[in-house]
């Protein structure tokens, strides 16, 4: 055996192991899906390629795949959305994959989710016409490659904690992501804290965990 | 003059400017809290030196100085602290600086404080003998140095929002605080998103707004 | 002889030779001004203690020294000043000595200065409420520390060509700098182009050329 | 909808937003495109694939596609050309398409360009060869990759505000491009500001910004 | 000859050379391993593709192959191995390539292999649930990507020397492995040292050394 | 109370927890070493300002000072020596601090310790002259800064396990040690791991758990 | 014209231009070399693929190719190879194309070449058995990867210069020949100076012009 | 003992052991060299403090220290200069320090030197100007901080063969001299080699190598 699906985590932290499917083969997808299945739990299947997701709907007629996201979800438990919501604020187009990740994370684990898409800071008119959903949120969670200067922006302009996620979009200089995630980590506003480069689970999780409070 | 303070910062985010003292002079730290008394705020000056301390005294009576924490807090408002408490939760005594920043930030923003202090991962049972106090908590800040493996540990054992302050406690490889910015930054327990090394003002901030949600 | 000053710079590149003294011995930039002085022209000297200045005072009674800034400057050319200005807008009260460093360059190379300082987009409201002296000036230069954000956000809302000064204020994940500088160089707005960590000299050198055309 | 388009972009900033295509799909850049068509304004969309250009292709048959600078042009607005022109210099032919969407850009924007090719500091007969019509131009844009020395070169001999790409252009050390940038960003010549690794976009854009003035 | 085979290794250092694949062509390996099965004795070729594999059972016929690991093994020599063990740690299946590197090598070194995996510090009671066997082992090499943590959790509750190998498992600020690299070069138990990121052979070769003392 | 003393620590992995003294202050340290001191064992602190010596001797007239390798140890245990010993070979003279750190921690720890000093690779005689009593060792302690080649110089000449110690020794490309850590990660030789730039006690540690094996 | 040809280079630097082939098109590498034919000079295409020497050869019957090297030379000049010898000493097999590069490269340029493969300091007799060949020469090329000591250890051998190329060969933290790279720039031993990673050309050529001395 | 003085080493280099002071204490260095001027050799100590060159002379009346260049040099053997000359040529008054460490070192090891001082490419007629006493030398040693440009330059008009040394001079993205190592490890002009950041002592041994052929 090649896992060790950590059963007890829901009782632990809340909510049921999430599979990080790269660097997996199909066949251990396939076969750790297999698995939490008989646990009848929600499942989350990160980092999924086409593939993996083919192999997954053969045992599982209702997975569904988020393509643009890379994202397999199977639900079992009925959803009962938040009232609150979780607001994410993207910068530009080249984000949407972190965007849909983030998204479908959120949603999943039942919270709801208000999207305001293409408001980088080089248009900032586009971010102050959405203040109003973005405020409304319990929690923030932004989107941004290249400079990352949007998490800094709305830092100053709401009174929620947000999530910044720093995305690989860009070149150069940009390495990676390491632009936008040097410029989250040393916002000049307080209220951002911040995830791995592309981690939209990551920052869905934790702004779920707010969400919920 | 040097300074415009940002007024309109309560109404907007829900909390007065904070002044940040590295790459100023005494005078200027002197001045901004001078015009600033004149607002009958709260005040919080952060990265302070004694000596900005003591011109500070010199106009206004009841600052107080953390000298560890290297923090200056003013208080005009009536505290309030909240029922619910942030936990901070630290690796070793030589992370105490970062924590004391925490602490006093998190305490002058009206928070109830719970501090969990030297219970690195290299000696695990200290950590799970505070389990309890740290449960109990609505968000937690871990603080830790070298390869701040503690965020992971915490954030696998817990189901509340980590706040995970990396600092730069250790030497060659640790490259001032980026291997344990990095281990946080890639932790495999989901629920933790990180600030700045050292930055123990951010993290109280970010957790205060969480902790009167 | 330890120098070979560039007489014919000013023929070439329009300017006399600036003086950089940071690796320099008080003797050797005191000796390089005594011989530049023979040529009666306007003498820049960047980075320079106030040790350097004392020594400079004693061969030229009129050398003026800016202390923030770090800057000596000779004057012998009678100064006409452009009508057209440079815009320094810089993110907070850290900066002000890379602002001074510009400011004092922008001058003696004959340019009108307007400074709009400590904008940082932490509070967005302060940057509008200058935008006329922003946008009335021929060239800006963007002077900002931390993530360096400012840049992006003027550069999206004005229609002049933005030169970039990354400050090494902050800490941590900064860098010395570091952070700033990929912040800017990887902006999304267009129109913004960058010179080195703190070299508000090199920003003010070619935002004159600029203004001058 | 995935994208908000900026439509005041050229009231604030003086030009219409650009298309940045890189990890965008296919369809995504063609309904950009397609929104954009209804403005009749001139469209640029950079990092383009030929894919991409197909496509756009088929809702627009006089888009225009420069292939080496992976750059669709589409002109809607009469070009009246400046007199005054940007010179693009290059060091070495790799550097080619970093160049051609520099020259591209330049033109779509109005203005006039005359490139000198191949002139790296290694033979700099070459480039003393072709001094004047560098010295002609009213801004330079000067390109290249491996230690980028062209930059510091052009900047001694010409006093023109001077616009610096760095090319991915080399190996090993090279570290994809960062070598030439830290070059560039290092140089000893006043007069040189940078833009990232191969934006030969960004650099052209400014630099029209300048030749404007 | 493109290669010396060291053939009075095994006298030295106890062990014949080892072929390290990357970078040889499959004609390369193939002659190599054609030379060393004259001596007649165990050989190991890591990094191997499955071509590479093709071509050694076209010479040798029980050439044996470790997909997952990528590691051929040939026996010559009657294996016995050892009553103490070499405990193999991991924290999540991603990692399973280079433990089947590490446990292959420290095979056919003639060590017994106790493999646990999927015990990331994020369900740490899988890793206390399996104590005894960790503990029971001479020697334990502990195989961790993203941020590597498990190594020093280890390192806090046994009393053997540890093995640490980071793995490039993880994305974004993981950087290749470097995270796990720097967390288990900082770490803060005492008796972790580490080997190269991936580098499974290496692991169990100084792990055998030891465990054979 | 600022520290949590793991008393268990000797049961868990045999050994009293040691005292890091950076980032401590002079009364902590005091303080600590006040309250081990009455569980009447061995104790060691290391990285220790010669005024926390003073301070420490206060409360302990038997305090023993290593000023080179700034470490403190106080015996409490009868020391009964091994008789198998670690070796421990270093390439130059400026590499001697660290050298007394892991000497002091061997010989505090129970090991009988032999010193093979200056024999760099440089000039490699010096190290082959010495090879019988890096041969006779149980496990091998390797010291070098600069370009660390030494590590695998001697991984190539012995069949015992190496704990490599890059140090800072060095300028330049250097990196605070980073050339010197990343060479002997990469070792060509097989049977080397590696501890953390400087951590001589580190390196004494681990070589002591193989050397009591 | 895409390209400058630098036909006064024989005259200034002693060698006509050499082509780096990476980042052109194979079309501009035919066509450089179509026009460097009509100077009946040598011809040099380092980086070539292939496709680029078939399509050279289309114009150039008696082109030749080195496969291993990927390097291209068309020779027009009687060779009269010189009596003294460059050595060209390389650690493992995995960097021979490094060594064909270079030894190419020597040749051409008309230096006697002496190889010694495969002598990495994991099995330093290799190397000693060597030492007459490599002391004969007049200048030592060492080629190696991984943690690059060889350059070192030859350093400290003979009384010759060095030139020291770092390969790419290796994984993990080799981060793409910076181990070896670092390594060699702080070599202890005198008498070392490094080219590029994986630079065979440029080795070759420093070295013939100190062999032609 | 803590030195093992290289004895051997003018027999297999053909020069005796150069002291460098760094990290050694001011008495190590006496003794060392009290040890030295036994074999009545000359003796090279480089980045020597006055301290040690006070606690030197006392021992060796005439010891000669270059306060600049931080070395002591004793003279014990006839100098017979060489005919051929090394040409040391930096690019500004800053980079003293290392020309003067170059530059005395090889004297003392009996080469002719030339200095070209201060001509950097930000003037490069000065370079020009100087060209025949450049040309004129045997070998050419480059100094340059920032931008490094020079390397490149003077290769890409001499046919002699180019130590180049990169130095520390600069401020912000230099990173301690990063900018200008790079840049001479791409140099697009064949013929450079490189030694580490402000290695003038070890650029200078290897030119008399090369020098004294
Ligand atoms: N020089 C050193 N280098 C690395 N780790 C050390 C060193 N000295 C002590 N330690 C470790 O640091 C731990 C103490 O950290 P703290 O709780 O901050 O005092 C000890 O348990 C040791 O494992
Ligand atoms: N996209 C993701 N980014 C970061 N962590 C993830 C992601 N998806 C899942 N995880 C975490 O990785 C753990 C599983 O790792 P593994 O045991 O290797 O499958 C899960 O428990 C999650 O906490
Ligand atoms: N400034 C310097 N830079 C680099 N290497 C040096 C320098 N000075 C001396 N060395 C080398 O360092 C060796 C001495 O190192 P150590 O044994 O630590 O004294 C000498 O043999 C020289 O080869
Ligand atoms: N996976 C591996 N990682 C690191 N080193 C290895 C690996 N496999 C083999 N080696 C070492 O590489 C050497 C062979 O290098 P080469 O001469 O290039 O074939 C062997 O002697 C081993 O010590
Ligand atoms: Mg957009
Ligand atoms: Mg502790
Ligand atoms: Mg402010
Ligand atoms: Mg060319
Ligand atoms: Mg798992
Ligand atoms: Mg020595
Ligand atoms: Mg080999
Ligand atoms: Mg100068």
């Amino acid at each position: 055996v090649f896992a060790k699906i950590d059963n007890h985590r829901e009782i632990r932290v809340g909510y049921p192991e999430v599979i990080y499917c790269e660097g997996k083969t199909v066949e251990q997808v396939k076969s750790i899906v297999e698995f939490m299945l008989t646990k009848n739990k929600n499942i989350i299947a990160t980092r999924a390629s086409e593939e993996m997701y083919k192999a997954v709907k053969e045992i599982c007629e209702d997975a569904n795949y988020n393509k643009l996201g890379r994202i397999i979800t199977i639900r079992r438990t009925e959803e009962k959305y938040t009232d609150s919501y979780i607001a994410i604020v993207a910068a530009g187009t080249s984000d949407l994959p972190v965007v849909e990740e983030a998204a479908e994370t959120a949603k999943i684990l039942g919270n709801r989710v208000e999207k305001v898409i293409d408001v980088g800071v080089a248009g900032i008119h586009r971010l102050l016409a959405n203040l109003d959903i973005i405020r409304g949120a319990k929690v923030i969670i932004v989107v941004a490659g290249m400079e990352g200067a949007l998490a800094s922006v709305v830092g100053g302009l709401v009174d929620k904690p947000i999530i910044a996620v720093p995305t690989s979009v860009g070149y150069g200089a940009n390495f990676g992501g390491l632009s936008s995630l040097l410029s989250m980590l040393n916002s000049c506003a307080s209220g951002v804290s911040v995830v791995n480069i592309d981690n939209g689970f990551g920052a869905a999780y934790i702004a779920s965990m707010i969400n919920k409070i």
